[in-house]
């Protein structure tokens, strides 16, 4: 008796877990997307398949800011720089003379836009460097953990894509290592990525300042300073993944043409590989915008997606929900 | 029958799974240093303790030459690149006047030396940039199938040190993430340590030259750069842990002052921590050198290890066997 009563709770068991099994993308509508991201997961960890690849070498790389989570209406980071300069400028009268500090203190995107990467890379420094790694750490977590996007009401670590937390655990659960490859600042991105995504720290390829090892009254410390080390965007996300994984990827998701190289280095390796941008085109649960945005900007992807065979998602069509606090629309 | 039968293969089983588990690490000599990783690694990895670390933050950091593998007579990347320079020198008359060429093709390594690092460097980027990352990697593997090591004349990538294969092992049995922490260049170490350490490539920290992402007749390609892009020595192996990893060790093992403060760095956070210097002191087996040896010189570290409370293993007594050519020879 009691082994019969076993015996039928181990097959609902099986039929619940192969309820989950078989659907392991249940954000993601049925449909040209989900069939090819699941057929491309298939053939590659098939023992069977003449496209098998060996877990060690089932690198998924992704994009952050857009890809991951929203960078709409603005970078999360520029919003965490503003609110530092803004917390800094009483001790920093001098910043009231600078156009781009100005900028950031009225919030002004478009005005801090005309700088250029210059004026941009000015702010990353005043806010994000000199203190040591410890203390910059536990300002991102602080800021983090009150900030909340001026439009959704809710933190930003909340603002990430539930289509894609379900895309990190699938690849995951199939043996792939899932690493972010982001032009964000690589100690802004750390703190909170093993929580948001399961992406442990080191599994973070991104932006760096340069950085110094020194002693404070005998405490070893590690500086960061007030300098740029390395710039990871557009053709140098591929450096920054040879760089940091030393491996060539075999499926790489962006959404701007500043991850186009990170698709065409991904994909141009031997064996089968899968490129994919996520195309926002959702005005009304998140935001449309591609060729001509100042933010994501994404135009050379779209115009070259075909002949590369890379994946366009569409939000719109292909994700039945957005984010993990919006109830699943359709 | 059958069942007992089985019942005894399977405590059969039991008692060699339990012998095994007893010594993991039969290459070293019972004693202080062995006990005392040992205990380190049960009282991190022990859920009742005190000084648990949970298995993300388990990462424990090896410098490469000297530590995992020989560095006598000569470091093996610069037996790599005085071979390269021989292969290459025919088509570079220019090389035969200048001191520092004309030492590498005389492989007269105390002649060289005097040129200090900038001599090292510049061999360092004739030899191993110019050529795309795929076809250096090709390099480094058809050089270690050939080369062998002078006195022991095995392949250099079995010149590695049984006790700390073992203890590679051994952490990542109880969770941990092992990392190679090293001066020497990335795209030299990395093609062979998964097969010589079980360490993938992406858990390499080492120096690097520029990369430069290109299309070559449509074909994208990452070319190594003659530049020097990062040193991984000294407090800068402090440095590049923070900039790959991003969390900082719990375990770091060195054989020289260019690991000072790598070792320094991790036993200075708080909880539970390890420092280990591996000393050089078998003549008869190995080489013995520290504190006046040009190549792995031991001095700070052996006067501040007391200081530090870092464990000091020493070859010749603590280890049993060095290399896993060589029978147990106690």
């Amino acid at each position: 008796m009691i082994r019969s009563r076993t015996a039928v709770v181990f097959c609902l068991l099986a039929v619940i877990a192969g309820c989950q099994a078989s659907d392991p993308l249940p954000s993601w509508n049925e449909g040209a997307a989900k069939q090819r991201i699941v057929a491309f997961v298939r053939t590659v960890t098939d023992p069977a398949s003449e496209t098998y690849v060996r877990p060690a070498e089932r690198i998924a790389v992704f994009d952050n800011d857009g890809t991951l989570w929203t960078e709409q209406p603005l970078y999360v980071q520029v919003e965490f720089i503003f609110d530092r300069i803004q917390a800094l400028a009483p001790n920093r009268p001098e910043w009231a003379e600078k156009p781009v500090f100005k900028a950031a203190l009225n919030r002004d995107y478009d005005a801090m836009r005309s700088h250029g990467h210059a004026g941009l890379i000015e702010l990353v420094l005043a806010a994000q460097t000199g203190m040591t790694t410890d203390e910059f750490e536990q300002l991102v977590l602080d800021w983090l953990a009150t900030a909340k996007h001026p439009r959704f009401d809710q933190p930003y670590t909340a603002c990430v894509y539930q289509p894609m937390l379900e895309l990190l655990d699938y690849l995951r659960a199939n043996g792939f290592q899932t690493w972010i490859v982001s032009a964000g600042n690589a100690g802004f991105i750390r703190p909170w990525t093993e929580q948001a995504y399961g992406i442990p720290p080191e599994q973070v390829v991104a932006s760096r300042v340069v950085a110094k090892y020194e002693l404070r009254d005998g405490i070893p410390v590690i500086m960061r300073m007030p300098e740029s080390d390395f710039s990871n965007s557009g053709p140098d996300k591929a450096v920054g993944i040879y760089q940091l994984i030393g491996r060539r990827p075999i499926l790489a998701v962006g959404n701007s043409d500043g991850d186009f190289e990170m698709l065409e280095w991904t994909t141009a390796g031997p064996g089968r590989r899968l490129g994919v941008f996520i195309h926002h085109d959702d005005t009304v649960r998140e935001a449309a915008y591609d060729r001509d945005s100042s933010i994501g900007r994404l135009r050379r992807g779209l115009d070259a997606a075909a002949h590369h065979d890379w994946l366009v998602v569409s939000m719109k069509n292909d994700w039945r929900r957005i984010f993990p606090f919006e109830l699943a629309s359709r």
